[in-house]
């Protein structure tokens, strides 16, 4: 017997524990009712995962929930804001409670960990499954890393390894082959983002700019240089390689799918050079790797260079969802 | 040649001319950066319209964007809120220029009427068209209309005609016929359904709970029973018909369709003895029926009565999205 959107509802998506104080009315009636802090930004933004353009409809669901959140929270990182609520729109091909239940517990464990109340949605029938969600979070006036303030000068820095999401997509459509001890690691990389909020927080006031790689790191510095007005210079012998990437393809391959291979969901950001000191005590205490690539230039345009300062061709620039 | 996605956003999502002063930034950032006003409760729902399943995928793009904005103002009017801010969500299988101008027109029409912004969303690829939108509001605490509300004793009512929407839908899959003179009414009643807004601002601190039905009446209603821990008692003969209803079924059919066919997306309230003077005086300016079509009963369940006390029988309650 089919269940109802209703008890679905009820019985899955209402379950979190985490029940914040800024939360007057959540799940169960027509809105919910929220109380964001005084004097502060509410920052907004809504990403959308369809099955079959941006994970495999078999991926553990778990993962899914997890990953649908992540996006969203990379969102928020890149914005250096502090994560609140989330709304969730789940349109599915059938009422599975067994991949419900796994999808809400990829989705609340990492939603708990960063302090998020899923407040509301809706639950649709469909035939492919396609997950939007909204996250919402805060900060002060004036604080937010936006695409636009970076300026000549200012180095540019990347967290994390990008290429590794890109390589597990790659591997899993039996485009190239992984090296096996690495093969979790990658397909984790690809499966279970790990959002970089704190990064983003600890960034506020030093970073000029900042977007999250989720098309690949070339095309969204350049959506950092059109918004700011500038270009780059790009080093790519300093790209940060993972062992895993280094080991599975040729070098020029391997930096080709860390400028280019989406999914990636690493902050790349622009410090200016008076700030560079106050960065480099930040990032010992981060939890991943923070790489200093190249500087924005005044004269306009991205320029990828070679050690020995020939140019780098780059076959395409990222992921484009109609290309 | 298709479009990428970054200039379908450019060029018809941020096109609306709407430039509200509490939007700090915009569409294209990784978020919006908002300011709520001071001391009120953010509203936030947020709904989905799926294609072959809420509407006809032929539908005309501006009736669609008008209606995907209009269920979700019409959860904000159910709860008494003041719309704001708006995003979307949008799953498209080709980057159709044609069909975006004419959902953004429709989109922006409704919109703009109401003061709303489009702060951010997502364009995505996928084989099916999925529209979700998330609607942003305000109100002052304790002024919400909730679901939870209703006391034995309220009177129980609806704005406009329920069931014309329904009865849309019926004849678009041949099920019924509807008398000529009528057709283009109900299309509309179905495709352009517009959200109580003002209904439900004047309802503030008059109504003791709301809800607005997207559903059908009866099992809308059941919901605000449910959260309110109450019945019901309604008279099926003081259900409002409209002319196209009326004349293109029988009675009892169009009862039937009256409390139990979706997508009306009017609202259906209660009221307290000691406010229906109060009540009355308002709907006189509105610009759609009111009425009162029963009681709230301290037993359980909803009682359908016909004018000689018998029992009406609902062959069914309304919709699910996985019935």
């Amino acid at each position: 017997m089919p269940v109802s959107e209703f008890s679905l509802i009820d019985r899955y998506l209402a379950t979190q524990g985490l029940s914040r104080s800024d939360v007057a009315l959540g799940i169960g009636d027509d809105c919910a009712l929220l109380l964001p802090p005084t004097g502060q930004h509410l920052v907004v933004t809504m990403d959308t995962l369809v099955a079959d353009v941006h994970f495999f409809a078999a991926t553990d669901p778990a993962g899914l929930g997890h990953k649908a959140l992540a996006v969203n929270l990379s969102d928020l990182a890149a914005m250096g804001a502090t994560p609140a609520w989330a709304t969730l729109a789940l349109t599915l091909p059938a009422a599975d409670e067994n991949w419900l239940g796994r999808f809400c517990r990829g989705l609340f464990a990492l939603a708990d960990r960063h302090g998020v109340q899923l407040v509301g949605g809706d639950t649709t029938h469909g035939p492919t499954t396609v997950i939007t969600i909204q996250a919402h979070g805060f900060i002060p006036p004036g604080l937010a890393l936006r695409r636009d303030g970076a300026k000549p000068g200012d180095g540019i820095y990347v967290t994390g390894t990008p290429g590794d999401a890109g390589l597990a997509l790659a591997a899993a459509c039996g485009k190239t082959t992984v090296v096996a001890e690495y093969r979790d690691y990658i397909r984790r990389r690809l499966e279970w983002p790990e959002p970089r909020i704190a990064q983003g927080l600890a960034l506020r006031g030093i970073a000029s700019a900042a977007i999250d790689i989720s098309d690949g790191l070339a095309q969204d510095l350049g959506h950092i240089l059109e918004r700011s007005r500038v270009g780059a210079r790009l080093e790519v012998e300093r790209l940060p390689l993972s062992p895993a990437l280094a080991a599975s393809l040729d070098r020029d391959a391997a930096l080709m799918f860390a400028l280019a291979s989406g999914d990636d969901y690493e902050l790349c950001f622009t410090v200016p050079p008076e700030r560079t000191v106050q960065l480099e005590a930040l990032v010992t205490d981060w939890d991943c790797c923070c790489t200093r690539i190249g500087v924005i230039t005044a004269e306009p345009g991205l320029r990828l260079i070679r050690a020995d300062g020939s140019d780098f061709r780059l076959e395409r620039l990222g992921y484009d969802h109609f290309g």
